[in-house]
């Protein structure tokens, strides 16, 4: 591990309790039964905590969608050709793509970065190259990437987590394009939760039965060959990780270190969720899982975690579009607790004062 | 019934079947693995249908948040004393509870309705009055309403819903505000659904085991008093039902017969959907379930329904607070629709387009 990394790992603190103890007493003084708007409650606190702030405000938003390919495709495992991986960044470069229409929405701005992909692309003012190397190696025959790389990888997600910072950042989703990077997702997850391959191997883009059982064998020779330990999570990175899913783990570190709250999106997502709590336990209190994807061992990955996902819309797209809806919850949740009117001030009755009795 | 009421009843026609082909077709063209964007997709498709346009905008959006008292109050079952209604219509008024800070971030407007709030309201730009009587009656020692009240209940929220379509909506979700209201749409549940009282009370506001064991007898008490019959929904309406709970019936009815999607709310907002859809079983398919209320019978009001809610929060605070953020949700959906890139488009290929064959 490089000092910087160390770093950022030893500046992750815990969260304000004192401060949540200040959100929780005037959630219980809004002007509603307590307890009422249920897990908004929760994650305003959270969000309270995290930020050191009673009344916080969300007002830059970010989604952070990292891009690189995998060399385990040359295995078969999506019904994709990998070109797309590099397509797709044109195609949110250009505005046109799920996380594009669903941030502008939300009022995220979406920060794409080239982490890896397997082609040159064109300079674009809206595109970070952090590009570690043109794709993986193929994890089949031997680690996806090396100890360098995958710190390297992890470095530069700490790089753009501060640029963007530098900016201005309240809150940040997390966000992949890769294709195979549900392969490299599964072989995390089960080396990071002890789980069997096939509970946590899905259908990726929409593969069919035989397509599946065939990238559970690609998998399980993956890890069969690479021998990857949870008690070493840089190792099971460059194992059997992506470069997109190390450069999140490093945003996830740096977010938390800068007290900025982070909000995963599916099975990807989660995957570097598992590396960055790994290297950084006390990470865990600055998550909050958007969603919960569609993609088989995602459940896994966020039990494994300890987190309830706020969605469930059967969605599993990845590109920070489950995290950037979540953002609009966690809003909704931060803006009831600084803005709804407390009982002293709306001149309304609480619970249990009874005005006149009437019985009969 | 009266003319008005089967006048709108006749008004609503089935979906549009060939817009939603066309709309399943352009989701099926965008640049994401097909179906990939689960429920949003299913909800945009949906819409579609409704507004028989197959790329729809949702620029006005409306919850329209009825308010009124219960006389069963008297019989204690809730922990809020009746004048709340009041105060929280106050609250409504001044832009200090729960949905007014929701709306605010959905740019939805909030239209508040006086069903029968039990006193004189003072005059506001903001206020809706429609009161049918100042409160309901003590639905145990009789029925709630007259027949005459329920319909007038019921037509009042089509000129509620007639009057917001003149100004523009393109989606409009329910709310509700009335201490007892739980009460009574455990009763109506129970009714509508052939449950068992017990299978379909909860805490409302927050009361105690023993509170809830005495609510429970109260409604059972209510139901053998009253005999309300599920073949007559107008009957049940006005035997175990609110003021409130008639003009969502008459919102959900009228906007059905004018194209337009309706989000239902929590428990209260079921039980209206329960009569309405009694009324009117082809009203059905313009709902859309907003949210799953942590209040018990809300699900089984739902399954009945046939309706699977968009989102789990736990929450039970009414007003519409459920259903103006899954109008969030639906304006993604459709956003996607309409402003994502198709494949051809983005230059993006297509799924089992193999541009080079990469084997070893």
């Amino acid at each position: 591990m490089s000092r910087y990394l160390e770093r950022a790992i030893q500046g992750i603190g815990p969260l304000d309790e004192k401060t949540m103890v200040a959100a929780r007493a005037r959630q219980d003084s809004l002007t509603k039964p307590q307890g009422s708007l249920g897990r908004l409650e929760e994650i305003s606190v959270k969000v309270a905590g995290i930020k050191g702030e009673a009344m916080p405000a969300l007002e830059y938003k970010a989604i952070i969608t990292m891009a690189a390919d995998h060399g385990v495709v040359a295995q078969g495992v999506s019904l994709y050709p990998p070109e797309v991986t590099a397509e797709m960044v044109q195609n949110f470069l250009r505005g046109g793509a799920g996380i594009n229409v669903l941030a502008r929405q939300v009022g995220a701005r979406v920060v794409v970065v080239d982490m890896g992909v397997a082609s040159d692309l064109e300079p674009h003012p809206g595109l970070i190259s952090k590009k570690v190397a043109y794709g993986t190696r193929d994890m089949t025959k031997g680690p996806a990437m090396s100890q360098e790389e995958a710190i390297h990888a992890v470095e530069a997600g700490l790089e753009v987590l501060e640029q963007e910072v530098g900016k201005g950042l309240d809150i940040v989703g997390t966000g992949d394009m890769g294709i195979g990077n549900t392969t490299s997702s599964s072989a995390i997850t089960a080396a990071m939760c002890g789980k069997l391959v096939a509970e946590v191997t899905g259908r990726g883009t929409g593969i069919d039965d035989g397509q599946l059982a065939h990238k559970v064998m690609v998998i399980e020779r993956a890890l069969r060959v690479n021998q990857p330990d949870a008690r070493d999570p840089l190792g099971v990175l460059a194992k059997v990780g992506g470069f997109e899913i190390g450069g999140l783990v490093g945003v996830m570190i740096a977010a938390a270190a800068h007290r900025v709250p982070i909000v995963i999106d599916g099975f990807i997502s989660g995957a570097a969720a598992l590396i960055a709590t790994g290297l950084a336990p006390q990470l865990r209190d600055y998550l909050i899982a958007g969603h919960v994807s569609a993609e088989k061992g995602h459940r896994a990955a966020l039990e494994h975690l300890g987190l309830r996902p706020l969605l469930d819309l059967e969605m599993r797209l990845g590109e920070g579009t489950g995290a950037v809806l979540a953002i609009f919850i966690v809003e909704a949740a931060v803006k009831t607790l600084a803005q709804m009117a407390t009982f002293p001030e709306a001149g309304v009755h609480e619970a249990g004062e009874r005005i006149e009795t009437k019985t009969d």
